[in-house]
Protein backbone atom coordinates (compact mmCIF):
# COMPACT_ATOMS: atom_id res chain seq x y z
CA UNK A 1 0.00 0.00 0.00
CA UNK A 2 3.02 1.85 -0.41
CA UNK A 3 2.83 4.87 -3.02
CA UNK A 4 0.60 8.33 -3.59
CA UNK A 5 -3.36 8.56 -4.22
CA UNK A 6 -4.55 11.50 -5.99
CA UNK A 7 -8.16 13.10 -4.72
CA UNK A 8 -9.67 16.06 -6.60
CA UNK A 9 -12.40 18.62 -6.46
CA UNK A 10 -13.18 21.51 -4.22
CA UNK A 11 -14.87 19.24 -1.58
CA UNK A 12 -12.33 16.62 -1.49
CA UNK A 13 -9.22 18.20 -1.52
CA UNK A 14 -10.64 20.87 1.47
CA UNK A 15 -11.92 18.10 3.63
CA UNK A 16 -8.61 16.23 3.29
CA UNK A 17 -6.46 19.23 4.49
CA UNK A 18 -8.90 20.26 6.99
CA UNK A 19 -8.43 16.13 8.65
CA UNK A 20 -5.30 14.98 7.82
CA UNK A 21 -2.89 17.42 6.54
CA UNK A 22 0.31 15.19 7.64
CA UNK A 23 -1.15 12.59 4.35
CA UNK A 24 -1.05 15.62 1.88
CA UNK A 25 1.89 15.67 -0.06
CA UNK A 26 1.07 18.36 -2.17
CA UNK A 27 -1.72 20.50 -3.92
CA UNK A 28 -2.08 21.73 -7.50
CA UNK A 29 -4.49 24.37 -8.21
CA UNK A 30 -5.75 25.45 -11.75
CA UNK A 31 -3.93 28.94 -12.72
CA UNK A 32 -7.39 30.48 -13.12
CA UNK A 33 -9.21 29.72 -9.88
CA UNK A 34 -9.12 32.27 -7.92
CA UNK A 35 -12.32 32.70 -6.35
CA UNK A 36 -12.71 32.81 -2.61
CA UNK A 37 -13.02 28.44 -2.21
CA UNK A 38 -9.90 28.26 -3.95
CA UNK A 39 -8.21 30.59 -2.07
CA UNK A 40 -9.09 28.72 1.30
CA UNK A 41 -7.34 26.07 -0.32
CA UNK A 42 -4.27 27.58 -1.21
CA UNK A 43 -4.54 28.98 2.60
CA UNK A 44 -5.17 25.71 4.54
CA UNK A 45 -2.52 24.01 2.29
CA UNK A 46 0.46 26.97 3.18
CA UNK A 47 -0.67 26.88 6.91
CA UNK A 48 0.01 23.63 7.28
CA UNK A 49 3.08 23.80 5.16
CA UNK A 50 1.94 21.57 2.29
CA UNK A 51 3.31 23.30 -1.38
CA UNK A 52 0.78 24.47 -3.81
CA UNK A 53 1.37 24.97 -7.40
CA UNK A 54 -0.07 26.49 -10.24
CA UNK A 55 -1.39 24.48 -13.30
CA UNK A 56 -2.14 24.56 -16.64
CA UNK A 57 -5.60 23.28 -17.59
CA UNK A 58 -4.54 21.33 -20.02
CA UNK A 59 -1.84 19.69 -17.51
CA UNK A 60 -4.53 18.74 -15.52
CA UNK A 61 -6.67 17.13 -18.05
CA UNK A 62 -3.89 15.36 -19.32
CA UNK A 63 -2.96 14.06 -15.66
CA UNK A 64 -6.53 13.38 -14.76
CA UNK A 65 -8.68 12.63 -17.83
CA UNK A 66 -12.20 13.78 -17.97
CA UNK A 67 -12.86 13.54 -14.37
CA UNK A 68 -14.96 16.44 -12.31
CA UNK A 69 -12.01 17.66 -11.08
CA UNK A 70 -12.84 21.41 -10.48
CA UNK A 71 -9.28 22.96 -11.00
CA UNK A 72 -7.60 21.22 -7.51
CA UNK A 73 -6.17 18.29 -7.15
CA UNK A 74 -3.56 17.08 -4.38
CA UNK A 75 -1.25 13.81 -4.12
CA UNK A 76 -1.77 12.47 -0.81
CA UNK A 77 -0.15 9.47 1.39
CA UNK A 78 -2.40 6.00 0.79
CA UNK A 79 -4.92 5.17 3.85
CA UNK A 80 -2.86 2.12 5.42
CA UNK A 81 -5.18 -0.66 5.81
CA UNK A 82 -6.71 -0.96 9.39
CA UNK A 83 -6.33 -3.97 10.75
CA UNK A 84 -9.68 -6.01 13.54
CA UNK A 85 -7.45 -4.54 16.08
CA UNK A 86 -7.25 -0.83 14.90
CA UNK A 87 -10.97 -1.08 14.41
CA UNK A 88 -11.46 -1.73 18.08
CA UNK A 89 -8.72 0.88 19.28
CA UNK A 90 -10.41 3.65 16.95
CA UNK A 91 -14.25 2.16 18.76
CA UNK A 92 -12.46 3.20 22.10
CA UNK A 93 -12.65 6.92 21.57
CA UNK A 94 -15.38 7.55 19.08
CA UNK A 95 -18.86 8.25 19.93
CA UNK A 96 -21.48 6.91 18.40
CA UNK A 97 -19.66 5.00 15.84
CA UNK A 98 -21.07 4.38 12.50
CA UNK A 99 -19.94 1.03 10.77
CA UNK A 100 -21.09 -0.66 7.32
CA UNK A 101 -20.55 -4.59 7.44
CA UNK A 102 -20.73 -6.22 4.31
CA UNK A 103 -21.69 -9.75 4.44
CA UNK A 104 -20.95 -11.76 1.13
CA UNK A 105 -20.62 -8.72 -1.71
CA UNK A 106 -18.63 -10.09 -4.29
CA UNK A 107 -18.57 -7.16 -6.76
CA UNK A 108 -15.95 -4.68 -6.17
CA UNK A 109 -18.26 -1.76 -8.23
CA UNK A 110 -20.37 -2.97 -5.39
CA UNK A 111 -17.74 -2.49 -2.62
CA UNK A 112 -16.38 0.74 -4.25
CA UNK A 113 -20.22 2.78 -4.16
CA UNK A 114 -20.68 1.59 -0.48
CA UNK A 115 -17.61 3.35 0.23
CA UNK A 116 -18.54 5.97 -1.13
CA UNK A 117 -21.65 6.05 0.56
CA UNK A 118 -20.17 5.20 3.94
CA UNK A 119 -17.89 8.10 3.81
CA UNK A 120 -20.75 10.55 3.09
CA UNK A 121 -22.27 9.56 5.55
CA UNK A 122 -19.54 9.92 8.10
CA UNK A 123 -18.71 5.97 9.11
CA UNK A 124 -16.02 5.29 10.57
CA UNK A 125 -15.32 1.84 8.54
CA UNK A 126 -16.52 -0.45 6.47
CA UNK A 127 -15.82 -4.37 7.80
CA UNK A 128 -15.50 -7.08 5.02
CA UNK A 129 -15.10 -10.77 5.63
CA UNK A 130 -11.33 -11.29 3.94
CA UNK A 131 -13.03 -14.64 2.11
CA UNK A 132 -15.39 -14.87 -0.41
CA UNK A 133 -16.17 -11.52 -0.67
CA UNK A 134 -14.59 -8.06 -2.97
CA UNK A 135 -11.50 -6.49 -1.89
CA UNK A 136 -10.50 -3.04 -1.70
CA UNK A 137 -8.84 -3.63 -5.64
CA UNK A 138 -8.24 -0.49 -8.17
CA UNK A 139 -11.67 -1.07 -9.39
CA UNK A 140 -13.38 -0.56 -5.79
CA UNK A 141 -10.98 2.76 -5.18
CA UNK A 142 -12.23 3.94 -8.93
CA UNK A 143 -15.67 4.15 -7.99
CA UNK A 144 -15.51 5.11 -4.42
CA UNK A 145 -14.39 8.57 -5.85
CA UNK A 146 -11.47 9.22 -3.17
CA UNK A 147 -13.93 7.58 -0.32
CA UNK A 148 -11.19 4.84 -0.15
CA UNK A 149 -8.70 7.10 1.14
CA UNK A 150 -10.42 8.32 3.70
CA UNK A 151 -13.16 5.51 5.36
CA UNK A 152 -11.04 2.55 6.24
CA UNK A 153 -11.75 -1.12 4.97
CA UNK A 154 -11.23 -3.83 7.32
CA UNK A 155 -10.89 -7.04 6.22
CA UNK A 156 -12.05 -9.83 8.71
CA UNK A 157 -10.55 -13.20 8.80
CA UNK A 158 -14.50 -14.29 10.82
CA UNK A 159 -17.44 -12.16 10.13
CA UNK A 160 -19.36 -13.39 13.20
CA UNK A 161 -16.88 -13.25 15.45
CA UNK A 162 -15.68 -9.52 14.11
CA UNK A 163 -19.83 -9.35 14.97
CA UNK A 164 -19.36 -10.73 18.70
CA UNK A 165 -16.39 -7.99 19.05
CA UNK A 166 -18.17 -5.03 17.90
CA UNK A 167 -20.85 -5.85 20.49
CA UNK A 168 -19.08 -6.46 23.42
CA UNK A 169 -17.30 -2.83 22.06
CA UNK A 170 -20.88 -1.60 22.89
CA UNK A 171 -22.55 -1.48 19.57
CA UNK A 172 -25.62 -2.71 18.66
CA UNK A 173 -25.46 -4.87 15.36
CA UNK A 174 -27.81 -4.57 12.83
CA UNK A 175 -28.92 -6.33 10.10
CA UNK A 176 -31.24 -4.99 6.98
CA UNK A 177 -33.67 -8.13 5.43
CA UNK A 178 -36.40 -7.99 3.54
CA UNK A 179 -38.66 -10.28 6.04
CA UNK A 180 -37.58 -8.80 8.86
CA UNK A 181 -40.87 -7.52 10.82
CA UNK A 182 -39.31 -3.94 11.76
CA UNK A 183 -38.52 -1.02 9.59
CA UNK A 184 -35.42 0.95 9.37
CA UNK A 185 -36.98 3.72 11.27
CA UNK A 186 -38.70 2.10 14.21
CA UNK A 187 -35.11 0.36 15.23
CA UNK A 188 -33.06 3.17 17.26
CA UNK A 189 -29.97 3.73 15.18
CA UNK A 190 -28.62 6.77 17.44
CA UNK A 191 -25.70 5.08 19.47
CA UNK A 192 -22.98 3.06 18.55
CA UNK A 193 -24.43 1.15 15.46
CA UNK A 194 -22.65 -1.50 13.24
CA UNK A 195 -25.27 -1.69 9.85
CA UNK A 196 -24.92 -5.30 8.34
CA UNK A 197 -26.07 -5.76 4.63
CA UNK A 198 -25.90 -9.25 2.84
CA UNK A 199 -25.27 -9.79 -0.80
CA UNK A 200 -28.37 -8.84 -2.97
CA UNK A 201 -30.57 -11.82 -3.86
CA UNK A 202 -28.76 -14.13 -1.34
CA UNK A 203 -29.12 -11.83 1.44
CA UNK A 204 -27.15 -12.13 5.10
CA UNK A 205 -26.01 -15.30 6.00
CA UNK A 206 -27.07 -17.84 8.19
CA UNK A 207 -24.59 -16.89 10.89
CA UNK A 208 -24.35 -13.25 10.34
CA UNK A 209 -28.39 -13.09 10.72
CA UNK A 210 -28.39 -15.11 14.14
CA UNK A 211 -25.43 -12.38 15.81
CA UNK A 212 -27.34 -9.59 14.86
CA UNK A 213 -28.69 -7.51 18.01
CA UNK A 214 -31.60 -7.07 15.50
CA UNK A 215 -32.75 -6.68 11.81
CA UNK A 216 -34.64 -4.00 10.07
CA UNK A 217 -36.38 -4.08 6.63
CA UNK A 218 -36.07 -1.32 4.02
CA UNK A 219 -38.77 -0.58 1.32
CA UNK A 220 -39.70 -2.95 -1.12
CA UNK A 221 -43.22 -1.92 -2.38
CA UNK A 222 -42.63 -2.66 -6.19
CA UNK A 223 -42.23 -5.99 -7.82
CA UNK A 224 -38.20 -6.08 -8.17
CA UNK A 225 -36.81 -8.69 -5.84
CA UNK A 226 -34.48 -7.02 -3.81
CA UNK A 227 -32.30 -3.39 -3.87
CA UNK A 228 -29.12 -3.15 -5.16
CA UNK A 229 -26.68 -3.47 -2.18
CA UNK A 230 -25.14 0.21 -2.35
CA UNK A 231 -28.82 1.66 -2.74
CA UNK A 232 -29.86 -0.38 0.03
CA UNK A 233 -26.57 0.46 2.13
CA UNK A 234 -27.45 4.23 1.30
CA UNK A 235 -31.00 3.79 2.65
CA UNK A 236 -29.62 2.18 5.57
CA UNK A 237 -26.74 5.34 6.85
CA UNK A 238 -29.39 8.24 5.66
CA UNK A 239 -31.68 6.33 8.41
CA UNK A 240 -28.94 6.70 10.71
CA UNK A 241 -27.86 10.26 9.64
CA UNK A 242 -31.12 11.28 10.31
CA UNK A 243 -32.11 9.80 13.32
CA UNK A 244 -28.57 11.35 14.67
CA UNK A 245 -29.08 14.85 13.03
CA UNK A 246 -33.06 14.73 14.53
CA UNK A 247 -31.73 13.77 18.51
CA UNK A 248 -29.58 12.59 20.02
CA UNK A 249 -28.69 8.82 21.70
CA UNK A 250 -30.59 7.87 24.61
CA UNK A 251 -27.28 6.59 26.16
CA UNK A 252 -24.75 9.22 24.81
CA UNK B 1 -42.07 -1.46 -28.07
CA UNK B 2 -44.04 -4.98 -29.25
CA UNK B 3 -42.65 -8.29 -27.87
CA UNK B 4 -42.31 -10.27 -24.68
CA UNK B 5 -40.21 -9.29 -21.82
CA UNK B 6 -39.04 -11.96 -19.13
CA UNK B 7 -39.32 -11.36 -15.43
CA UNK B 8 -37.96 -13.75 -13.06
CA UNK B 9 -37.84 -14.31 -8.94
CA UNK B 10 -40.86 -15.00 -6.70
CA UNK B 11 -41.43 -11.51 -5.49
CA UNK B 12 -41.38 -10.34 -9.10
CA UNK B 13 -43.41 -12.56 -10.95
CA UNK B 14 -45.89 -12.71 -8.01
CA UNK B 15 -46.28 -8.75 -8.47
CA UNK B 16 -47.06 -8.40 -11.69
CA UNK B 17 -49.75 -11.40 -11.38
CA UNK B 18 -51.09 -9.49 -8.63
CA UNK B 19 -50.96 -6.15 -9.84
CA UNK B 20 -51.30 -6.96 -13.97
CA UNK B 21 -52.47 -10.11 -14.37
CA UNK B 22 -53.49 -8.97 -18.21
CA UNK B 23 -50.17 -8.31 -19.38
CA UNK B 24 -48.72 -12.05 -18.21
CA UNK B 25 -48.48 -14.19 -21.24
CA UNK B 26 -47.35 -17.51 -19.80
CA UNK B 27 -45.57 -18.52 -16.60
CA UNK B 28 -42.74 -21.22 -16.06
CA UNK B 29 -42.12 -23.29 -12.89
CA UNK B 30 -39.26 -25.19 -11.85
CA UNK B 31 -40.25 -29.30 -12.02
CA UNK B 32 -38.74 -29.62 -8.34
CA UNK B 33 -40.36 -26.39 -6.62
CA UNK B 34 -43.52 -27.05 -4.89
CA UNK B 35 -44.02 -25.24 -1.84
CA UNK B 36 -46.55 -22.68 -0.59
CA UNK B 37 -44.93 -19.66 -2.38
CA UNK B 38 -44.49 -21.49 -5.73
CA UNK B 39 -47.76 -22.89 -5.24
CA UNK B 40 -49.70 -19.22 -4.32
CA UNK B 41 -47.70 -18.25 -8.14
CA UNK B 42 -49.47 -21.32 -9.91
CA UNK B 43 -52.58 -20.75 -8.79
CA UNK B 44 -52.71 -16.56 -8.78
CA UNK B 45 -51.94 -17.54 -12.49
CA UNK B 46 -54.46 -20.05 -12.91
CA UNK B 47 -57.37 -18.08 -11.53
CA UNK B 48 -56.46 -15.25 -14.07
CA UNK B 49 -56.37 -18.08 -17.05
CA UNK B 50 -52.59 -17.45 -17.22
CA UNK B 51 -50.81 -20.86 -18.70
CA UNK B 52 -48.38 -22.66 -16.25
CA UNK B 53 -45.63 -24.49 -17.38
CA UNK B 54 -43.09 -27.16 -15.26
CA UNK B 55 -39.87 -27.37 -16.70
CA UNK B 56 -36.58 -28.48 -16.46
CA UNK B 57 -33.98 -26.28 -14.33
CA UNK B 58 -31.72 -27.35 -17.36
CA UNK B 59 -34.05 -25.23 -19.73
CA UNK B 60 -34.77 -22.85 -17.45
CA UNK B 61 -30.32 -22.03 -17.27
CA UNK B 62 -30.46 -22.08 -20.65
CA UNK B 63 -32.94 -19.72 -21.07
CA UNK B 64 -31.90 -17.18 -18.56
CA UNK B 65 -27.94 -17.35 -17.88
CA UNK B 66 -27.09 -17.51 -14.68
CA UNK B 67 -29.90 -15.10 -12.99
CA UNK B 68 -31.41 -14.96 -9.23
CA UNK B 69 -34.94 -16.93 -10.69
CA UNK B 70 -35.75 -18.74 -7.93
CA UNK B 71 -37.06 -21.22 -10.16
CA UNK B 72 -40.03 -18.58 -11.38
CA UNK B 73 -39.94 -16.94 -15.02
CA UNK B 74 -42.94 -15.03 -16.63
CA UNK B 75 -43.36 -13.63 -20.16
CA UNK B 76 -45.15 -10.63 -19.83
CA UNK B 77 -46.35 -7.82 -22.48
CA UNK B 78 -43.94 -4.78 -22.45
CA UNK B 79 -45.22 -1.90 -20.50
CA UNK B 80 -45.98 0.73 -23.22
CA UNK B 81 -44.09 3.96 -22.97
CA UNK B 82 -45.39 6.70 -21.43
CA UNK B 83 -46.49 9.88 -22.91
CA UNK B 84 -46.51 13.28 -20.47
CA UNK B 85 -50.53 12.84 -21.12
CA UNK B 86 -50.58 9.49 -20.11
CA UNK B 87 -49.07 10.76 -16.75
CA UNK B 88 -51.26 13.66 -16.16
CA UNK B 89 -53.83 11.10 -16.50
CA UNK B 90 -52.69 8.75 -14.37
CA UNK B 91 -51.95 11.48 -11.42
CA UNK B 92 -55.68 12.51 -11.65
CA UNK B 93 -56.63 9.38 -9.66
CA UNK B 94 -52.91 9.03 -7.97
CA UNK B 95 -53.04 9.64 -3.92
CA UNK B 96 -50.42 11.20 -2.59
CA UNK B 97 -48.23 10.16 -5.78
CA UNK B 98 -44.40 10.07 -5.81
CA UNK B 99 -42.73 10.92 -8.32
CA UNK B 100 -38.87 10.58 -9.91
CA UNK B 101 -37.59 13.32 -11.94
CA UNK B 102 -33.82 12.99 -13.42
CA UNK B 103 -31.95 15.99 -14.85
CA UNK B 104 -29.44 15.13 -17.14
CA UNK B 105 -28.54 11.74 -16.18
CA UNK B 106 -26.32 10.70 -18.71
CA UNK B 107 -25.21 6.94 -17.78
CA UNK B 108 -28.01 4.15 -18.92
CA UNK B 109 -26.37 2.10 -16.01
CA UNK B 110 -27.80 4.72 -13.68
CA UNK B 111 -31.09 5.36 -14.86
CA UNK B 112 -31.89 1.44 -14.54
CA UNK B 113 -30.06 1.58 -10.86
CA UNK B 114 -33.01 4.70 -10.18
CA UNK B 115 -35.56 2.85 -11.62
CA UNK B 116 -35.25 -0.42 -9.62
CA UNK B 117 -34.78 1.75 -6.38
CA UNK B 118 -38.08 3.93 -8.06
CA UNK B 119 -39.99 0.93 -8.46
CA UNK B 120 -39.18 -0.10 -5.03
CA UNK B 121 -40.16 2.36 -3.37
CA UNK B 122 -43.58 2.85 -5.00
CA UNK B 123 -42.84 5.44 -7.36
CA UNK B 124 -45.77 5.87 -9.88
CA UNK B 125 -43.14 7.07 -12.63
CA UNK B 126 -39.72 8.03 -13.41
CA UNK B 127 -39.64 11.23 -15.45
CA UNK B 128 -36.19 12.18 -17.71
CA UNK B 129 -35.65 14.56 -20.58
CA UNK B 130 -35.87 13.80 -24.12
CA UNK B 131 -32.41 15.60 -24.39
CA UNK B 132 -28.55 15.01 -23.68
CA UNK B 133 -30.12 12.03 -21.01
CA UNK B 134 -29.62 8.61 -20.69
CA UNK B 135 -32.68 6.81 -21.98
CA UNK B 136 -34.48 3.42 -21.60
CA UNK B 137 -32.09 0.94 -23.83
CA UNK B 138 -31.07 -2.48 -22.79
CA UNK B 139 -28.59 -1.56 -20.31
CA UNK B 140 -30.62 0.54 -18.54
CA UNK B 141 -33.63 -2.41 -18.64
CA UNK B 142 -31.10 -5.07 -17.90
CA UNK B 143 -29.63 -2.81 -14.49
CA UNK B 144 -33.27 -2.04 -13.24
CA UNK B 145 -33.68 -6.14 -13.24
CA UNK B 146 -37.26 -6.07 -14.09
CA UNK B 147 -39.02 -2.65 -12.72
CA UNK B 148 -38.36 -1.37 -16.49
CA UNK B 149 -41.95 -3.37 -17.25
CA UNK B 150 -44.10 -2.02 -13.72
CA UNK B 151 -42.55 1.63 -13.78
CA UNK B 152 -42.94 3.78 -16.73
CA UNK B 153 -40.20 5.82 -17.61
CA UNK B 154 -41.87 9.63 -19.47
CA UNK B 155 -39.51 10.90 -21.56
CA UNK B 156 -40.47 15.26 -21.77
CA UNK B 157 -39.17 17.53 -24.38
CA UNK B 158 -38.94 20.18 -21.73
CA UNK B 159 -38.17 19.63 -18.41
CA UNK B 160 -39.03 22.61 -16.87
CA UNK B 161 -42.80 23.10 -18.62
CA UNK B 162 -43.29 19.06 -17.72
CA UNK B 163 -42.39 20.37 -13.52
CA UNK B 164 -44.86 23.19 -13.92
CA UNK B 165 -47.85 20.83 -14.57
CA UNK B 166 -47.01 18.76 -12.19
CA UNK B 167 -47.22 21.81 -10.09
CA UNK B 168 -50.27 22.58 -11.90
CA UNK B 169 -51.60 19.19 -10.95
CA UNK B 170 -51.01 19.68 -7.19
CA UNK B 171 -47.47 17.99 -6.74
CA UNK B 172 -44.78 19.33 -4.53
CA UNK B 173 -41.28 19.65 -7.02
CA UNK B 174 -38.63 19.57 -4.22
CA UNK B 175 -35.14 19.28 -5.58
CA UNK B 176 -31.88 17.54 -3.98
CA UNK B 177 -28.79 19.99 -3.72
CA UNK B 178 -26.09 19.89 -1.44
CA UNK B 179 -25.95 23.37 -0.60
CA UNK B 180 -29.55 23.28 0.51
CA UNK B 181 -30.46 25.22 3.64
CA UNK B 182 -32.83 22.19 4.86
CA UNK B 183 -31.94 18.24 5.18
CA UNK B 184 -34.49 16.09 3.41
CA UNK B 185 -36.42 15.37 6.53
CA UNK B 186 -36.99 18.84 7.53
CA UNK B 187 -39.35 18.83 4.26
CA UNK B 188 -42.59 17.46 4.40
CA UNK B 189 -42.87 14.47 1.42
CA UNK B 190 -46.19 13.03 2.38
CA UNK B 191 -47.93 14.61 -0.08
CA UNK B 192 -47.71 14.31 -4.07
CA UNK B 193 -43.90 14.81 -4.78
CA UNK B 194 -41.48 14.68 -7.78
CA UNK B 195 -38.56 14.20 -6.29
CA UNK B 196 -35.68 15.94 -8.72
CA UNK B 197 -32.09 14.93 -8.90
CA UNK B 198 -29.31 16.52 -11.09
CA UNK B 199 -26.14 14.78 -12.54
CA UNK B 200 -23.39 13.66 -10.48
CA UNK B 201 -20.85 16.59 -9.97
CA UNK B 202 -22.96 19.40 -11.94
CA UNK B 203 -26.23 19.05 -10.01
CA UNK B 204 -29.82 20.31 -10.85
CA UNK B 205 -29.76 23.09 -13.98
CA UNK B 206 -30.46 26.39 -13.15
CA UNK B 207 -34.02 26.55 -14.61
CA UNK B 208 -34.58 23.23 -13.04
CA UNK B 209 -33.90 24.64 -9.67
CA UNK B 210 -35.63 27.58 -10.54
CA UNK B 211 -38.77 25.76 -10.90
CA UNK B 212 -38.30 23.59 -7.86
CA UNK B 213 -40.64 24.38 -5.15
CA UNK B 214 -37.87 23.94 -2.85
CA UNK B 215 -34.31 22.22 -2.20
CA UNK B 216 -33.04 19.98 0.44
CA UNK B 217 -29.12 18.14 1.34
CA UNK B 218 -29.04 14.87 1.99
CA UNK B 219 -25.91 13.24 3.74
CA UNK B 220 -22.26 14.89 2.92
CA UNK B 221 -20.20 14.35 6.06
CA UNK B 222 -17.17 13.05 4.38
CA UNK B 223 -14.68 13.67 1.70
CA UNK B 224 -16.09 12.42 -1.22
CA UNK B 225 -17.78 14.86 -3.47
CA UNK B 226 -21.15 13.90 -4.11
CA UNK B 227 -23.30 10.69 -4.01
CA UNK B 228 -24.00 8.57 -6.66
CA UNK B 229 -27.07 9.52 -8.47
CA UNK B 230 -28.87 6.12 -7.84
CA UNK B 231 -28.18 6.31 -3.97
CA UNK B 232 -29.26 9.74 -3.86
CA UNK B 233 -32.31 8.75 -5.58
CA UNK B 234 -32.33 5.83 -2.51
CA UNK B 235 -32.01 8.55 0.49
CA UNK B 236 -34.97 10.54 -1.30
CA UNK B 237 -37.15 8.43 -2.29
CA UNK B 238 -36.36 6.55 1.52
CA UNK B 239 -37.40 9.59 3.23
CA UNK B 240 -40.84 9.79 1.17
CA UNK B 241 -41.73 6.51 2.28
CA UNK B 242 -40.71 6.71 5.82
CA UNK B 243 -42.44 9.67 6.17
CA UNK B 244 -45.96 8.03 4.67
CA UNK B 245 -45.64 5.34 6.83
CA UNK B 246 -45.12 7.56 10.00
CA UNK B 247 -47.74 9.71 9.21
CA UNK B 248 -50.37 10.64 6.87
CA UNK B 249 -50.20 13.93 4.50
CA UNK B 250 -51.73 16.76 5.68
CA UNK B 251 -53.65 17.42 3.14
CA UNK B 252 -54.93 14.05 2.36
Amino acid sequence: MKGVETIYGLHAVRSMLMRHPERVISVRLMESRDDPRAREIEDLARRSGRPVQRIDPRALKQALGDVAHQGVVADIEPLPPWTEDDLLTALETAKNPLLLVLDGVQDPHNLGACLRTADACGALAVVVPKDRAAQLNATARKVAVGAAETTPVVAVTNLARALKLLQKAGLWVVGADADAPKMAHEADLRGGVALVLGAEGSGLRQLTRQTCDFIVRLPQLGTVESLNVSVAAGMLLYEAVRQRSTAPARGG
